[in-house]
């Protein structure tokens, strides 16, 4: 029985733990949002994250706990939301050290090139699609393809939920050079991925039981994201087509890309390489054969579920994935990209586990 | 101004009537079942149809109103369920002329073979798979684009709910000539397509919040089916590959089709051929530019909605469609199909608008 | 065979079909609305109604089949929305006699009063609650308790969805005169209750997978018009308690009501004397023995289904009802209400069955 | 900083943490069920217990990830699981000391009956209702009800999940003496409560956007679980009556209860005594005045909210309560009654905030 058996309260007491000289204190922008609340949801389950300043323009003065449902205030005693009017005087009496930006698109480009203190931050995390073009020195942090820049890095552009699971859906085809033109990705997505600013479009009555397609083609600002993701991976242009769909389901991801090959490859042989290639990562996951995605095995968990195949003699590649757009897709791979910078275990804190229901 | 007009009760009082001399009356096979219970509340509302015998092996004996839930029995005093045993019998006292058969697949094939009576039935609809391959005669019955043959049958193979949407998403396209290579087919579908039979896989908890994608590839059994319908609209062979998806909601199949093209179709090009195509189609609508299909706006009619565009210079078709899986993708396609074989207006007694909630 | 067998179209061929000299042309105020979008799919379908004016303040000039989801303007070319600036207008041009009011609670007591010409409507139903205490001469519409005042009356206030089902639960015992004090209502309401206008509380996100208390007490408005319109009933004052629910769904209430008898009532006698009420209303089904209301039953249907018993020795009652709230509870009582103005038959045009998925 | 933060991975670094001289080793009857899943995903997260033995009747020699959807078996590699005629032999070899029975009701007093070695574990709860009536020496878990009991036993019967949130409810007032007579216990349910057989009325198809009553009156197995704790908690005999209801949601219990009081009690006076009663429970809160229940806030954790408010001059009360059927009103309850009989924190590995989406 190792030291840890003692020292309960572990999650998972079988794993080496690191030693934390200090923790991140978290100043969090947007925090009433869905990205912002389940940040602050595994930011109060992660041993070396602490919540120090919530931001909130509409809710300033109020009780961080009203727009936490779930958290017991007796348990945790939030504070109340701050302004942002204050992020420049929080910064400089140094209340915090590392921005986490939950912010809609546009917003924290605004704010930060308004806010010269941003620079004293030690470490910012933008999860809005502000910076994925490598604006500004944002390196973009997909972990599985970019670990070492981001390890290097104190500001990073958070990828967006579409693309992460594009990118880790096709990651080790590209690599390996297959591509033989457009691919073609047809993904649903639950819909906390649209925001959680009232709109008709996000009503309950006009979404349950029912599903649609929207900004079919090429036009989609994700297309953009996902194309300059795979191209840097691939090493060459890749061209993307996108059909977005919106499921009744408030979390969830479910991706299908379809890819010409440039060779035949057997079904076999793309499995294998998708399993070399995921074998050592944390959060990523080739299933079994005969096993298909779903969204309830990776809720509420920072893991990516893929599977492959090839069809038609092997010239076209059919790779599929599922992954929580809250967690891996946001907020999850925040605190993955925080733990990179921080020299912390990639998966410190993070949940590999999904919650089906 | 025909007598009609004053005599209300008409759904739709403008639209020309036809003179019904005879009801076809109705022997159904699966009654209990989601496709069976579809085909009677729209048999209830179909002023030419006349629901004689229902057949239920299990509930042989019970009040047939005890499996149509919503039916008020002091409105509509439904028939005691008969078992299929009595089959020739019912059909040799001439109980009723036309058989529509929604069994499970394999059963009417077993049945049919075993039970020499069929003959006699004036009609068959078969709402299986057991003759889309056309075996015992049976005419495949997608109006659209088979109708003449359709007109002219006695027996009728009704098309799956998945290649259905897959051949109105297509049609107009692989009339055309443009196919270029293998398509894939990305759907998802509602949970009612698995059937009513209890199971783990549909059950509530397993699907709440949730949505899986299962046996994709090249293996499905619908996959064959989509090949043979699109290869005898194209008049070449079509190599398909599928990846079917399970959506938490009960009725509902949403379609994204890519083809790759043999030249290049300007997206506007695309567009009009689809509207001329299906201009007087009544129960296929091309959407307008900028919109897609979503399953709501199809709920409970037997319409298809479609619209297409095309990407990465021409060279790619995106066609994407939205049907009801109970209705244009089961019963409501079967009493179009009845309609044409009665000689009888299309479109007759069948929904065109979708109740979306 | 019957004449009517040559006179297709007809729902339920065999019910007696009234003689109309004259449709009513309707006037719809609020037609964007949940309420207002029901109120005109219903009409649709009723032979003796005329959409003639759609009013929609936010939606002026646009066409009205963009917010009537589903509806295929290939065969109803719907008008465009008109501003309720026209309103007084387009009455006195006698573009319609029928006003029907699916406005926010206070609006058409506000338009109302700044619009004279108002008073040559025809016929006014008030969706709203603006004049359910009998304000400006409005008769309380709740057929199956006050028909006879409804056929008399030009001017109709339009029962809430929870006292509708309240009332319907409670008429027979309230009427044999067997309440004994305070009585409690417990019920849950689908989403569309809370009417279209975009907010947190009613984002899918927010509502799926879970259910939520509000305003529990007696503090609700639909307490006041509950007690109002029980004690009518009742010909005594009746306290009401009330817990409101929201449940994930988009449409029907399911209510239960707890009633302590000023006499022993045996459970076999408190459901003869419910059965005996409602034996000849149209819209009223008393279940069979241990079968207990479902919403699904009476989905999208004019029906509202009731079951009781006793307890604890007959002292308590235990009344249960379901309906749909979008059309028992609103808009399908409406037309009823309008039946019954214009001297046709109470259920002509209405749907008694439901379509549970 | 404190020494916890050099050793991460604690869900609540700031907590007290116990020692733990020996983890209790855990055979799991019935751990592919609902219940059973729930107890196995929470062991897994607390530090003290160790999952030695998952037993499944039809699952036997299948990994028991296959059944425990969400873990990725790279983390924890699930053993096979165990045929329960393995009962007695693995007891015998001390391959577990600690007995979870998760099996439908009924099956365990069967089971334990033909078990003679089942005395030879240390300690047994059972989730199903065969020994809540305190057969064999079973005491009544409910802690905040029984805490010195349970703390001193080492047979457990768990609580059901309906019977819980009714006790929770009203334990304050009973224990005050306010009883005045029936009270009404009005609830709805997630389908997990139903469990995990696949069942016609558990489908998603017949549940999806709608809700149900179901065997409401005195009759329900749960009245007389219900009658027996609360007549213990209020020292005299208490009559209920219960009208249970199906939610389309997969977890989740809401819960409004009627009493009848012996005298008059204010609203705030009502809110007191709940406040104090509760102040130290760890699992139960209290929420603010204005504030009611709703099943999202205690998702996936172990806690139960509270309101209450008196009506008609406080003669009747109105409690109210949400608890989540798997966690408090199954699986995690059976934990916090293990941590009391092992004498470790009532609240240790628990999830005190739920995981509202």
């Amino acid at each position: 029985m190792n030291a840890n058996a003692t020292l309960p309260g572990a999650i998972a007491t079988d794993e080496p733990q690191p030693t934390v000289r200090q923790r991140a204190r978290i100043g969090l922008l947007g925090a009433s949002g869905y990205s912002g609340q389940e940040f602050a949801r595994l930011a109060l389950r992660h041993p070396g994250l602490e919540l120090s300043v919530l931001f909130s323009r509409e809710r300033a003065g109020r009780p961080a706990s009203e727009s936490l449902p779930g958290i017991d205030p007796r348990v945790h005693a939030m504070p109340a939301f701050v302004h942002p009017d204050e992020l420049s005087s929080r910064l400089e009496a140094n209340e915090f050290d590392t921005l986490i930006a939950c912010l809609p698109h546009g917003e924290w480009a605004k704010l930060s090139a308004a806010t010269p203190a941003v620079s004293a931050a030690a470490r910012v995390v933008d999860l809005s699609s502000d910076s994925r073009d490598g604006a500004h020195g944002y390196v973009y942090g997909l972990p599985e393809a970019f670990r070492g820049d981001i390890a290097a890095a104190t500001r990073i552009a958070n990828p967006g939920c579409y693309p992460t699971a594009t990118m880790l859906a096709l990651l080790p085809a590209l690599e390996a050079g297959w591509l033989g033109g457009p691919l073609m990705v047809s993904a649903l997505s639950g819909v906390s991925g649209a925001g959680r600013a009232p709109a008709l479009r996000t009503s309950f009555v006009e979404l349950d039981g029912g599903a649609a397609l929207y900004r079919a083609g090429t036009e989609h600002a994700h297309v953009a994201e996902m194309e300059r993701g795979l191209s840097r991976i691939a090493g060459r242009k890749v061209e993307v087509g996108f059909a977005p769909q919106l499921a009744p389901m408030a979390r969830g991801i479910l991706l299908t890309a379809t890819v010409p090959l440039a060779r035949a490859v057997p079904p076999a042989d793309a499995r294998s390489i998708y399993l070399e290639r995921y074998r050592d990562e944390p959060f990523v996951r080739v299933l079994p054969p005969e096993d298909w995605p779903e969204t309830r095995a990776v809720r509420t968990s920072n893991r990516c579920d893929v599977a492959v195949t090839t069809m038609h003699g092997g010239r076209v590649l059919l790779a599929t994935a599922a992954l929580d757009n809250l967690v891996k897709g946001a907020a999850g791979q925040a605190i993955q990209n925080l733990n990179l910078m921080l020299g912390w275990p990639e998966d410190w804190g993070l949940p590999k586990h999904g919650n089906p229901w």
